[in-house]
């Protein structure tokens, strides 16, 4: 079983992160892996972006594959973002550093593009 | 027991990196928590800069909430930096990476705003 | 016995990752170090690039200290590069994230420069 969660507070990163959670999703069946996008600071906004694939685009199909997408609640809060602005596969966290945290300390390797 | 070691590098990302440590800080009772902050290359500058909040500001109030302010001693050394002039909560380490692979071997998760 | 593996998706933080890792190698002795290097999207192209350091310099002699460096073999078909352009010492892995994610399960150190 790989386990690995990837960290975005950049905006300009989600690209980058979305090809490399891509290339993971590629390389192992669904039973062999548990993949995590934690987004917090600016970058929770990219998912309520038009140009963010949310809506059938990339990151929901990544979604349907069992990425899950997690959107740090302080961020949200900071921006002045609306839960339910948000896609209905994007997990709301108190805190998205507390979530980094306890990801890795159930076994997720960390990895930020 | 959660514990995490934040890394910084990079001189612009010192307000992130001190909102996310408030975030984790906020999130969890000081018994239940050890925090680092391991700054290395041009990050350490910060530490002496009159805007660094160490004197009394948010870096100051974190490290007395338990958060420990590290320092790499080789990037002091390149930086002509010498230790005493760092706020005394800063405690300085031989080699930054040296410092965040022991720690991350001592169960500590590994972000970098 | 420190495990690190050290992560450079952009070609700019070369430099500071070289020097990263030779302040690890500094500070252990070979027989208590495993170091890895993964490099991926576009910071694959480094390897071939000619003041990489892959011929006699800096990486050349990180790779006979023992520093294992890696190329993602999805960025390098991105990129256009055959591995036969790589230096000897990089050897190609399916894909730097699932190595990333490896490495770590492994208990290997991430550390982004």
């Amino acid at each position: 079983m790989i386990k690995a969660v990837f960290h975005i507070d950049e905006p300009s990163k989600w690209n980058l992160l979305l090809n490399n959670a891509q290339n993971l999703v590629s390389e192992l069946d669904p039973a062999s892996r548990q993949i995590a996008v934690v987004a917090n600071s600016e970058a929770v906004a990219f998912y309520t972006a038009p140009d963010s694939g949310a809506d059938g685009g990339r990151m929901s199909r990544l979604a349907a594959e069992g990425v899950q997408f997690l959107a740090c609640g302080n961020a949200l809060r900071g921006m002045g973002i609306a839960a339910e602005k948000l896609p209905r596969f994007v997990r709301v966290v108190p805190a998205g550093v507390l979530e980094l945290a306890e990801k890795q300390s159930q076994g997720y390797a960390y990895i930020k593009p």
